[in-house]
C-alpha cells in the first residue's frame, strides 16, 4: 500500500551505525514488540551481533525491554522525536486551531505531512460520533486517495508526482481514482482551487476536504476534516473552516524559531 | 536542573554506532537546529566524520537540513518514537480521559513518566485561561518539586529514591521543599493516600494535583492538573476528577496490545 520508508540500499546497513538504525527500522506499526530472534532475522546478522547491537541501543534508551522480555522502541527516542520540527513542533503550532474546528464541527480532523511518495499523519481529533477513519498519528498512507494526500501532492516535487503518477494507483473503494490522466487533472484543479477534496476513495461512507498549511510560501502540511457522506456535498459547508484554520497553522508555523 | 538523559559512559560513545546516537543526542530542546560544525564539536569528532554521520542519518531519515542550511531531527524519528510504548501509546490511550478532565475545569490537564531520576511529560493540555506552567510535551523536569514527580518518585525502585534523595534538592521557589527528611515523610504519604499535592513548588502561583496510572500493580505514569492557587486547598475539588481519570487511562492501557 505504502513504499518502504527505510531509505538508502541494503548496502548501507552493513556500517556498524548502519545496524544500529536497522535495529530500530525493524520495529512497525504492527511488529511493535520484538524478541531478540526477531531483531536478527530482520537485520540479518547473527545472534550474537543482535545481543549487541540491543544493549547498545538500551543502554541509549532507544530500546526497551518489556516484562514479557521482548522489545519496543523507547522513550529516548520519543523524546528525540518531539524535537522534529515536522513532527511535535508542527502538531504543538496546530493543535489549538485542529481544536477549534474539532469544537465547532465534531466531526474528524487531521494533520498531515509528505515523506517521499507517503503521507505520514502527524495529529488527529477524531469525534466520537464521527465517521470511522483508517488514520492513526504517526501511521503512513497513500497520497493520491486521501484529501490531506492530494494537497500534498499537487504542491509536491515535480519528480515525486511522476514518480507516483507512473505507480499503479490502488483502488481502496469503486470511488477511488485509479486513472493516472484524471488524478492529473485532478491535481492541477487542487492547485487551482487551494482545497482538494476526496469522495468516499478510501471507504465508502467518507468524503474529507483538506486545505494546505503555506509557511514562507512552501506547503509543509496539509488539514483536512472527514465527514460522513455520499458526495463532495457532503464537505462544501466545511470548505472556509477548514482552509481558514490551515492558514492559522502556517502563520503560527512561521513564529517559530 | 535535571540529570543527562544520555545514557552510558562517553567511552561507550567510541563505538561506529554510538556515534551516530551521539550526533542525535547532540539535538535539544534547547538547541534543537545545528551546523556540521555544532555537531562535530558535540560528538568530538573531526568535521569530516561529522559530515559522514551526518550524510548517514540524513539517507536514513533521522535528520533533516533545513532551508538555512541548519540540521535538525527528522520526521523519521518521530514516526518511530510514535511506536515507543511510554510515548505515543500511552498517549494515546490517555488523551480521551485527559480531554474529559479538561472539559469539566478548564485546567491544565498534564500526563508524566519517569525516565530515571528526571520525568518527561507525554501529554499536556492547556487551559488558555488557566494558570502559566512550563512544561512542554517531551519535555524533561525534575521530580521531586511537581505533583506527577512525586507520584512517579513515590513509586520508584528503591535505589532511584535514595538516588534523589542523596543529591541537592534545588528550590525553585520559597515553597519548594529542599529537606530530603521532609520528603521522604512527604512520599510516604504519597504512597498511603494515592494522591501527591505540590503547593507552589515550581511556580509561585500554581498548584498542581497528581495521581498514579496503574497497569497490573505497577505505576507506569502520573496524571495531574495544575491550577492557581496559594494552598493545597486550591486543588481539593479535583481530587475525585483526576483520580477517576488516571484509574481510566490505567484501564486502557492495560487493554493495548
Amino acid at each position: 500500500m505504502t513504499s518502504d520508508p527505510r531509505a538508502g540500499p541494503p548496502a548501507a546497513r552493513r556500517t556498524a551505525g548502519g545496524k544500529l538504525l536497522a535495529v530500530l527500522d525493524a520495529f512497525t506499526r504492527e511488529r511493535p514488540a520484538l524478541t531478540l530472534s526477531d531483531i536478527a532475522r530482520d537485520v540479518g546478522v547473527p545472534l550474537s551481533t543482535a545481543h549487541r547491537l540491543v544493549a547498545e541501543l538500551c543502554a541509549w534508551g532507544g530500546v526497551e525491554r518489556d516484562e514479557d522480555g521482548r522489545y519496543r522502541v523507547g522513550l529516548r527516542v520519543w523524546e528525540l522525536g518531539a524535537l522534529a520540527p515536522r513532527g511535535l513542533g508542527l502538531r504543538e503550532a496546530a493543535l489549538p486551531f485542529m481544536e477549534d474546528l474539532y469544537e465547532v464541527t465534531h466531526e474528524n480532523v487531521q494533520l498531515a505531512v509528505r515523506d517521499g511518495t507517503d503521507l505520514v499523519f502527524v495529529e488527529r481529533i477524531a469525534g466520537r460520533s464521527a465517521v470511522g477513519v483508517l488514520t492513526r498519528v504517526g501511521g503512513r498512507f497513500a497520497l493520491p486517495p486521501t484529501g490531506v494526500g492530494l494537497v500534498l501532492l499537487a504542491h509536491a516535487p515535480l519528480e515525486v508526482q511522476e514518480e507516483v503518477l507512473a505507480r499503479p494507483l490502488v483502488g481502496y473503494t469503486r470511488h477511488t481514482i485509479t486513472d493516472p490522466g484524471q488524478l492529473r487533472r485532478i491535481l492541477a484543479e487542487v492547485r487551482r482551487s487551494g482545497v482538494a477534496v476526496s469522495d468516499r476513495q478510501v471507504t465508502g461512507d467518507a468524503v474529507s476536504v483538506a486545505a494546505p498549511v503555506e509557511v514562507r510560501g512552501s506547503v509543509v502540511a496539509a488539514l483536512s476534516i472527514v465527514v460522513r457522506g455520499s458526495s463532495p456535498a457532503a464537505v462544501r459547508p466545511y470548505i472556509p473552516g477548514v482552509r481558514a484554520a490551515a492558514r492559522g497553522i502556517g502563520r503560527m508555523v512561521a513564529l517559530t524559531p
